[in-house]
């Protein structure tokens, strides 16, 4: 077992991202005599597996070969045939794995089918680096509701903007890119009616060298607000745009945002507003797995509070603009002591020139 | 020249922290025969420089030996005689030192006289590092001013307390330990009147392990509201309390305060408050060579606008307690526009556990 080539399997498996949701990202490598003769990853939703993949592009007899690949081989007949039993069938000898398979439907099959036929299986190789990776795939296979993931710019005052709502920019260029990939990685993107009504964003994808898949925009709207001119309602591509509101919207309302193009989600009412969690589950039963919130700070507390963020990516620009009414990346009502904050965890930290980027994870269990 | 003997004579210079102000940080290494012989440090205000200290250390005889120190040797006669001289008489061959004096009564001259009598001079050595080291002495003798540092601590949505005012505790214990490290640096600190209303603190130094030298207390009180048994007041200790403040205070407050022993320092009257530019001579006249900012959201935002600050550190506990009441570290009037931002350079990022620090210094040209 040589963890380099796990490594490679994770590499290829990388290149899936963005347009495999909500499938795992997965890459395997085929070996011979210590040497690579086949390589695949998981491409596209849908798509063949990654096992299938790397056997295609084998050019040589794969018998008695070892395969290296990140997660569990599925067992059970979906969009594809199983590829436990197409291992079995290749006559490889060994398979070594990165993650079982969260999903349960499929969950310790695909090794048993692989050791029943005799193959040795080494599992739960550079795990915890693959479960990162996967960590959309994992939470919506195992709740049906998407991964949310909070993005909030800040200056080092804890600003999103000046007092004067003007926000352009705090984060450097680089943060920037990094940010559409954020966007390129989810299913959807969700902010405020208030960051539509003060930016009118596009909420797409712009990737340089790449093409970028635009996520489903979700707007958070109770009261049916957005203006029909509205950039998100606007723009000519095939990914759609949701308006998240209640049975405040206007019945003609409804009908122009449908009229262009966009769905209008009725949730009930909770705190007066759009009922989140509702809404979240809703997403879910759409197939979307994964949500990016670029929300405003009264959106953003709502979300803390509902509980239906798993994630924070948070960019610290090195600037100070002060400013006793400037907004913060998280307002509403606020706890009243730090003791009660929402926690998080895993702390990551990462450069992007002179800008700082804090990730963390929600601790869930307090 | 060998670079690990100025990291040795660096390594020296650090034990001096908190105990030289407004003095350098200076450490030297004698070196025979590729072998340390002496070792000494600037280790308090006024006492014997590093060179004479490595000197007095040594068991054996100097002569063609090679001294590293980390800040050229002085030329004057300050509170003891030149060390350039004493080198020169020791016979010493080779001086590698590490910065240059800023110090305009000394710059050069130290060389110079070490060159004139034909001793081998080797300058600039980990320069960056020896600068940034001293850069509370450079401040200090190039402008007669504290060298301010601005430090503050929030949440990872911007905010320095909960909306009800409770801070405790944002930072971690690590963190908190740090910021005792910095009192110790520092020769004062400084809070507006809010935070000692609010929080009470004694602003001393606590260091485990370690005797820390508490700094002047400086709270900037511009009509003279602390009462008289705030604990900055009523610590026995042989530091002093000074309370500046402005010609609204009453007389009879004035009296209790020196009785108290505290320093009454009134400034004129800047945009109603103290001004803070005066007052930050008046230290620096006061042989305060460096200032802790601890203030609270107002006095922070004042004192960049002023230009009184020349590093932020900024501690960033990743929790997030939301509200849109609560207050950040620099709040103020605020700039209207991101563009016009205070911003910072030579960006560092420390992680204390999960908290994480950024630091920098304020772009003093823009």
């Amino acid at each position: 077992m040589d963890i380099e080539y796990m490594k490679r399997a994770i590499e290829l498996s990388k290149q899936g991202i963005g347009y495999t949701n909500p499938n795992p990202l997965v890459g395997a490598v085929i070996l011979k005599n210590n040497r690579i003769i086949g390589e695949g990853y998981h491409e596209y939703y849908g798509g063949p597996h990654a096992e299938i993949n790397a056997f295609s592009n084998v050019k040589e007899d794969v018998e008695g070969a070892t395969m290296y690949v990140t997660l569990e081989p599925c067992s059970h007949y979906g969009k594809t045939p199983p590829c436990a039993k197409a291992i079995v069938e290749k006559g490889i000898k060994k398979v070594v794995i990165g993650m079982k398979d969260p999903n349960p439907l499929v969950a310790g099959k695909g090794i048993k089918i692989l050791e029943n036929n005799g193959i040795e299986v080494v599992a739960g190789v550079l795990e915890d680096e693959i479960k990162k990776l996967n960590e959309i795939f994992i939470k919506y296979i195992t709740t049906n509701k998407p991964f949310c993931i909070m993005k909030t710019a800040m200056t080092l005052d804890g600003k999103i903007a000046a007092k004067t709502g003007d926000s352009k920019w705090i984060s450097n260029e680089k943060s920037r890119r990094y940010v559409h990939k954020l966007r390129h990685r989810v299913t959807g993107i969700m902010v405020g009616i208030g960051t539509v009504l003060t930016d009118d964003p596009r909420l797409t994808t712009r990737l340089e060298n790449q093409r970028g898949s635009n996520p489903i925009r979700i707007v958070v709207d109770s009261s049916g607000r957005i203006p029909i001119d509205a950039k998100v309602l606007n723009i000519d591509d095939d990914t759609k745009t949701i308006i998240a509101t209640t049975k405040r919207i206007n019945e003609n309302k409804v009908k122009a945002l449908e009229e262009k193009g966009a769905e209008v989600l009725i949730t009930p009412i909770k705190n007066n507003r759009v009922d989140l969690k509702y809404l979240i589950g809703e997403l879910g039963r759409r197939k979307i797995d994964s949500i990016l919130l670029e929300g405003g700070s009264t959106l953003n507390y709502a979300a803390l509070n509902e509980g239906i963020v798993d994630k924070v990516v948070s960019f610290i620009a090195p600037k100070i603009v002060g400013g006793q009414d400037a907004k913060t990346p998280v307002g509403g009502e606020g706890k009243d002591f730090i003791k009660n904050s929402f926690k998080l965890k895993d702390i990551n930290v990462k450069r992007f020139e002179e800008d700082i980027m804090i990730e963390g994870y929600i601790r869930k269990e307090e």
